[in-house]
This record gives structure tokens, sequence and C-alpha cells, in this order.
């Protein structure tokens, strides 16, 4: 399949969220695992030239997560918490470590679209348009666009088992 | 000491956000003992004639909770997990289980007044101004004001440890 699929990125209006969706050549239950199992998680996330250590994770309702990506010596180091995780929706906190204090909450939900393809919509809640726009100049795209495209190829590749039972393995 | 101490609600203007300041006779840790002690928590949250009964308690960074509040037989559940648990901030997520795909962001600090003094700052951040309205109409200022009215009891009543290593037992 060569459809490309670029991520739509929308900020709010109203309140400080950014939405992101993206499709991909995949069922719900493949963007499910993607974000839920350990390993295959650390393999797309991220942009390019950036590796991945998950030290934390428990992908359950009531479980918490702490990832440290690495490029070029430099360490950013994430976590959070998992408020809900469920077949359809994911509803997380999120904190850079850089910045401690800046805490976002964000929701994750899939959709089969049918056709072999399903969307991810995300949503990121922050506590100020002050907070939110810093995250859109932050060049977070690059990232969102680059770990995407590593999923689309973990997908091709039949990486990425199809079951939500496979993600509760 | 006889200081009437009343909640202040403010609703952001700009922002779906919910503002609560409230004093007590107390020190920072023992405020923060009351929101991170199960047994503590359990006494003082809610109106009047509520019950409530704590089935998961784990007051630290990347742990969760979830009570049980029981009126006239009628059953209230909340839950949410801890994204950071520290002496001077919490920040947690917040479900009402009867509108389950609603999240708050909750975040909680504990501010040393001096002259025996202690002032608790609470935010809670919804994804909709419609989220946050509704919030501020369901009569949350009388569970509010009757939870914090049984705390400044329990503090009158020197019931609750002063130190942030009994918060911690």
């Amino acid at each position: 399949m060569n459809t490309t699929m670029t991520t739509a990125i929308e900020a709010d209006a109203t309140v400080p969220i950014i939405r992101l969706t993206r499709d991909f050549a995949a069922t719900a239950a493949q963007l499910f695992r993607a974000h839920t199992d350990r390993d295959v998680f650390a393999r797309w996330v991220g942009p390019d030239g950036m590796t991945t250590t998950v030290d934390r994770w428990d992908a359950t309702t009531g479980g918490s997560w702490r990832y440290v990506a690495v490029r070029d010596g430099r360490e950013f180091a994430f976590h959070g918490c998992f408020h809900e995780v469920r077949p359809d929706r994911i509803v997380q906190t999120f904190t850079w470590e850089g910045d401690p204090d800046e805490v976002a909450l964000e929701t994750l939900s899939f959709e089969d679209l049918g056709d072999g393809r399903a969307r991810l919509h995300t949503q990121s809640l922050c506590d100020s348009f002050e907070s939110r726009d810093a995250w859109l100049r932050s060049g977070m795209e690059v990232g969102v666009d680059e770990g995407y495209a590593k999923l689309d190829a973990l997908l091709a590749a039949g990486e990425i088992a199809g079951t939500v039972e496979g993600a509760r393995e």
C-alpha cells in the first residue's frame, strides 16, 4: 500500500489542547498494541536517531510508565501514569522531566476504518495556552512524523500482532 | 482557634479550570498526610452523611487510587492515578465512574503560612468548558465545604500527625 499518511495537527481555539489524527495500514487492535507493548513502543516512539529505553512500564489502568530517549549523548526522560487502558482508548499523563511541573493529560483512541486501515486520535490537554503553544513551537511534529513512519514500517514488516489478546501478553 | 476558614472557588476565565483555596490550622506536612494517608483521607473526604471506603490506594508517584462513597444506599465511585506525589505537591487524575470518559487532571499544593496555618491550593483541569461548568453546577461546593470541615475537626482533635515522615509510614 502506497498511501501517503500524514499527521494532522490541530491547535484547539478555545481550550489548550493539541489534537493529532493519523491513519495507519493497521487494525485498531494493532494500534492498541503499538501503544501498550513495551518493546514495540520503544521501537517506534520519537524522532529518527533517538534510542529509547523503557525503564518502567505497566500499561494497565492505574499503572505507570517512564522512558529515556538518547540522541548524540543527550538524554530526554519522560514519565506518566495510566489513568485508563482499554482496547479502544488510553488516558495517561505525560511529563518531560526537563520541565517536571508541566503535566499534560493525553487521550488516545483507536478507530477501525475498514479496508485494513485504522485511525489514531490523540488529544493532549495542557493547563495553559502558554504551555500548549510552547509544545507546538518545539518542533514536536518532526518527532511525531518520524515516529509514526517507524510504526508504519513495523506494521508493513508484520511485526505487530493484530489481536487485543496479543497486546495483553 | 476560632478563625472561620472558608473555601474560595474560582472558575478560570480562559481555560477550563476550577481552583480552590482553603486555609487550615495545620502544617503543610499535615495537609500532605491528609491527602496521602488512606485511613485519614477516608475520614474527611466528601459531604456529611457519606461513608467512604478506599479500595485501592498507593499514594506514590506512579501509583493509583479508587474509593466508593455511600449515602442512603446510593454508591458513588471514583478512581485515578497519581502522576506525582511529593511533600509540597500532588498531581493526579480524577474520574467519577458515573461518567467514566470524563477525566480531570488535579494539582494540589500545600503551602505553610506560619502561625500554625497552611494553605491548600487545588486546580482541576477539564478538557472542555462544558465539563468544567457541569462540575460547578453539580453542588460540589457542599461536599468540598463539609469535607474540609471534617478535616478541620480531625486536625483540632490532634488526629493527623504533622511530619512528612509520618505520612510515608
